[in-house]
């Protein structure tokens, strides 16, 4: 079967010519009822095929017995019958030559086993058929340009629903009607609505993506509760960042990640919210950590150019006519890493030159004087002018809720400034910030959300298309040796070093061609944790000790993990290092390639302290992630101790992370740990290795 | 001159019979004209005197030349004349026998040199006469109750300001129209509201304590800036928390916190936001982290017992009608260590056999059939009456929006519980949140507003007496030298390695009673950081070695640090331990004796990693701080490592906090670093201190 082409999903999807309402009920208050009650009430112009095989009429309109039945293949189907009648339906929809089927039962992947059987059989229906499936769980789409409202959620039953260009994907069904009714107080339309449920087919990324040269949708505002089907998510990204739609996502998961401690354990990586978090910035999404920023933010996005920050932390001016309420906005953008700059000297003159009077400081308080316009107004040329600023804060104070015109008119008139520009009222204030928001400023009730949304903007960066190795990749692969794992590092260029294998039974040993002392290890590929079993010996000054050190080895691994055969151990040269890293790659099944930054040992764990990219990456990102593990700082000259090579740390983090480009060489999972980190200029040389290919 | 007592300053501050406005301005709409205006619009009984010396008329009313003319001496006098005529107006009002003057005006303490002398002239002034002064820089005081509107702040223009119980207290003048205008959004309404600007005079403490038996108070809202007057705001909330008032508080400053990484060194501690963190806390004043939670938050601390969380993590439950919704209650709470609790299986069974129907898991879901009145109702009831948790949350979902009356009624119906119970609302839904104030029902507009108040309600701890040195200590005093430190250590009972001082130039050693190896050390107290001047040499075997050891830490010292004169020299037994931790104290300037407990080393410095606490502790806190400290889980039996002697860590911490009531020893500053830590049952050893007296 052929599959729907972008452009034919979103009508089928989106603009529907006729849709069939499977199960529609005759009683409009009931779930199965409001589609159809909805769809009438917004007026919607297609044609609507209610299918009740118990009733003739169907909310007063005509029903029919079946799908079968129709005179026409609808472009769409909704199909609200409970979860044991489901399968039959979608059968017959996809008999009977339906585009899309929404599917609003639940009790699919999520319902164990039985359900995600359940879930594999709708997917295996699509690819036989080419029907798209939008679900299970899915409350439905919305399109308000097109009196669309096919979902049976509650909250659509309001009258008057503001239209606008934001669309919004959700995997919760319940949340589009909270985001319609908060975006209504704030003045926020939409222009479309999907409830995405399981996305057992279709979804976030390739629903978006097909509405991307929609000129109704300006921007896109996600909510999450995980990362799926990542590579078209990110194409999506590639695709809204190519025509400047922003995207802004709210994902749930934050907590899950402060509890989990392991960094650097096997399978630690996949669903970490640290991972998501990593691949939505470097899919260009903002991601937001409040929910009202998520409502607030877009337009902040608009104005604000991916990776516009310079040198990572951004600098932001701050205006106001109340110190205290921006004091909360400073410091709020102070524990999100965002730094309120204050203005330079060549400010302060062009300020005083423009008649505005500051006192010295972070922040240019321009007290009751700057309720006056020509002040906040001269005040705000002179800031988005300013070359150390890369984002303008106003903060309004009292004036905003009394004279509301009066007191955001100034920043109203700046709105088309190249620089971006927000605004933070710190009264109640719905005037004003109605007044902002229609002029398309991005304006906050909170100094949090007004925080959260200025550094999710400057958290972005610039999107990449996937590497080779995006795609999942199905089945458990080989653990290689660590002789093995030092030859990839060979092919990458990662320094490592050398190691000699040893006949872990012979009775002599032959001349080994490196200098004592060494470290001798077992060599096992199925022995991830060497240690734990006995099998590494430190600190081996000549022949005889390695005997015995082999001799040790082959008795403790025996002991310890009874029924393995100790074949070979290695010996290994000490090196002298100021410092260790971990650097560790994954082929993530969602995101794709990440590359994985940490101090070694147990405080960087309990701490968890690391930084992670989607792989491949360049030299600056890498040092970029170097400077994002704090523990680093140590390495990086700390009062006065010497300072490691960095440089060949970032080095061996682009080496690695071309593991994502790789033809012929697809591995899973790749950890060095410990990279040993020599004083600056003396290089990085990696004493352990573990390679799983996929 | 006789001090007011607490309930005649509340008089003369909140219920002035008779007031003064000193500069008095005829124009209503200036802000010198603001007060006359404000009072006689709201209709205030008392008799007020404008004053203006250049007017007989001030706003259609007689106006007085001076103070000293006036025919009564007023109550209170609000100044409202510039800076430089503050001090002649504050001499005349102490003069004519006022009992509190209000200072509007700003330029001192803030600006400057000149500016600190100003203000301390006004302490002189009042500590002269007995006269009380609130302000610098104060927006003045509003009395709801009292129809006192005696303030500058254009924000009470609004007439019918909502009257209610709770009383303001905030750094900031423009914060307390902010709050009364984000209040009346809310329903919530105030008792009085006061700017304390500087607090050269009156602080925020005296004041509310002074309020403390005002039976139209019931809770306090604090803004903060910093902690000034600790000792008296710690007396109020002793006062607050001994009658059932819950204190509320937003500070300023988590951002400065953040940036600054010392963890140890002198004079770090003064004005960290750890330190007032703890402070707040200590005091039983919940600390809030968002503006709409400090809104919000009253209602759910009225309900909370202080310290009525198990075992320091408060577990929650929660019910919703909206998986998506209570799921970011879920993450918010997770963030702030908050465990959202899976009900019991006696708890399923209850609420099986009360009808309602749910799935296993960690959050009640009703889904749809939750907008019954019975069944959220039932599990209400039973989650309320179940041991498991410390509070409940109630999430609700777009049928607040649309049915708010039927939505809430269960909630508001299930006010009366003794546990504690919030309520979150998903959509935008204003008058079901004014249902749930009107009910006294704690509820919130945002998961994270909802998350911050509960966290923050169960950070709080049983505030006690202020210990014996909790006041300023004035003067630098001696710093101890290590020998003198231990000493101080044997009275507290803290175990140390035993020291041994060397005549740095004696020719021959004596015999030492100590076994090799040792460390050698310079003995000086000018000295704090030994190693950065090569005052240390470790690993010394023998008496050669000694001898060794001291003519180079001579050279060494004498060589790095010119001018010192190597007198002494400690010999020291090396002990072996398997970790380290640092224990501080200081007697800090604002909030009295603190003690600190961080892991020692560098990482620990980088993470910031400690736990403070006002001094002095008990074993139990002692052992809350150890598990505060992320560090130290590495010494907790982490991942099959031995465990160290944590037990006898606390031990220490408890006897070194007791420097806080040791009455005839004052210590500015102590240090124990490291203090070492050897396997679980083997104690610690302190092998450095410091001690500064007052």
């Amino acid at each position: 079967m052929n599959q729907l082409t972008p452009e034919a999903l979103r009508r089928a999807l989106l603009e529907p010519g006729s849709l069939a309402l499977v199960g529609a009920s005759d009683d409009a208050a009931k779930t199965a009822g409001r589609p159809l009650h909805f769809l009438r009430s917004a007026g919607f112009k297609g044609t609507i095929y209610p299918i009740n095989p118990n009733r003739e009429i169907v909310q007063g309109e005509r029903a029919w017995p079946s799908v079968a039945s129709l005179p026409e293949a609808p472009d769409h189907a909704y199909i609200l019958v409970p979860t044991e009648g489901v399968m039959a339906a979608v059968e017959e929809c996809a008999a009977r030559g339906v585009k899309v089927v929404t599917i609003l039962a639940s009790g699919f992947s999520e319902a164990g086993h039985e359900g995600a059987e359940r879930e594999q059989r709708l997917r295996d229906i699509s690819a036989r058929s080419g029907m798209r499936i939008l679900g299970p769980s899915s409350l439905g789409v919305v399109n308000l340009h097109q009196q669309l409202v096919l979902t049976a959620n509650a909250a659509f039953a309001e009258p008057g629903l503001p239209k606008g260009k934001i669309f919004v994907a959700s995997h919760s069904g319940s949340m589009i009607g909270a985001l319609v009714s908060r975006g209504i107080a704030r003045g926020v339309g939409f222009a479309g609505l999907v409830s995405v449920g399981n996305e057992a087919d279709l979804g976030i990324g390739e629903i978006c993506a097909a509405t991307l040269d929609d000129p109704n949708i300006d921007g896109y505002m996600l909510f999450l509760e995980t990362i799926r089907k990542g590579e078209d998510l990110r194409a999506f990204a590639l695709g809204a960042a190519a025509r400047g739609k922003p995207v802004i996502a709210y994902k749930l998961g934050r907590s899950s990640a402060a509890a989990e401690l392991a960094v650097s354990h096997t399978g630690a990586l996949a669903g970490e919210d640290d991972v998501a978090d990593t691949f939505l910035r470097d899919c260009g999404i903002a991601r937001v950590e409040t929910l009202e920023a998520l409502i607030e933010g877009l337009p902040l996005l608009r104005k604000t150019p991916l990776a516009s920050a310079h040198g990572g932390r951004p600098r932001v001016g701050v205006v106001t006519t109340t110190g205290g309420g921006a004091a909360m906005v400073v410091d709020q953008l102070g524990v999100r890493n965002v730094d309120v700059q204050e203005p330079s000297p060549e400010t302060f003159a062009r300020l005083a030159a423009a008649g505005v009077k500051v006192s010295p400081g972070r922040i240019v308080d321009l007290t009751l004087a700057g309720t006056r316009y020509e002040v906040m107004k001269g005040a705000l040329d002179v800031l988005l002018s300013a070359p150390e600023f890369d984002l303008v804060v106003a903060v309004a104070g009292s004036s905003a809720r009394y004279h509301p015109n009066l007191a955001v008119r100034p920043v109203i008139d700046s709105a088309s400034s190249a620089k971006p520009l927000a605004a933070f009222v710190v009264p109640e204030a719905q005037e004003a910030l109605a007044l902002l928001t229609a002029a398309g400023v991005a304006n906050f009730r909170t100094p949090e959300a007004c925080a959260d949304a200025i550094a999710s903007a400057f958290s972005r960066r610039v999107p990449k298309a996937a590497a080779l190795h995006a795609g999942r990749v199905a089945g458990d692969g080989r653990m290689l040796d660590e002789l093995e794992a030092y030859g990839v590092l060979d092919r990458l260029g990662v320094p490592h070093a050398p190691a000699i294998a040893i006949d872990a039974n012979a009775a002599v040993l032959p001349d080994l061609p490196v200098s004592y002392p060494v470290v001798a290890k077992v060599l096992s590929a199925e022995i991830a944790h060497k240690t734990d079993v006995g099998g590494v010996v430190l600190g081996v000054r000549d022949a005889e000790g390695l005997m015995r050190a082999v001799a040790e080895i082959r008795d403790n691994v025996t002991r310890r993990r009874p029924g393995t055969v100790v074949e070979k151990v290695i010996a290994q040269p000490m090196v002298e290092s100021i410092g260790e890293v971990l650097i560790g790659y994954r082929l993530d099944a969602q995101v794709g390639p990440v590359v994985m930054l940490a101090a070694g040992g147990v405080l960087t764990e309990i701490y968890r302290d690391r930084s992670l990219r989607l792989a491949p990456v360049d030299l600056a990102t890498a040092k970029d992630m170097i400077a994002e593990v704090k523990a680093l700082e140590a390495l990086a000259g700390y009062r006065g101790k010497p300072a490691g090579d960095l440089d060949a740390v970032a080095q061996a983090i682009v080496a690695l992370s071309q593991l994502a480009c790789t033809e012929d060489l697809v591995v899973a999972e790749a950890e060095i740990n410990p990279l040993l980190v020599r004083r600056a200029g003396q290089g990085v040389v990696a004493v352990d290795a573990l390679v799983r290919l996929a």
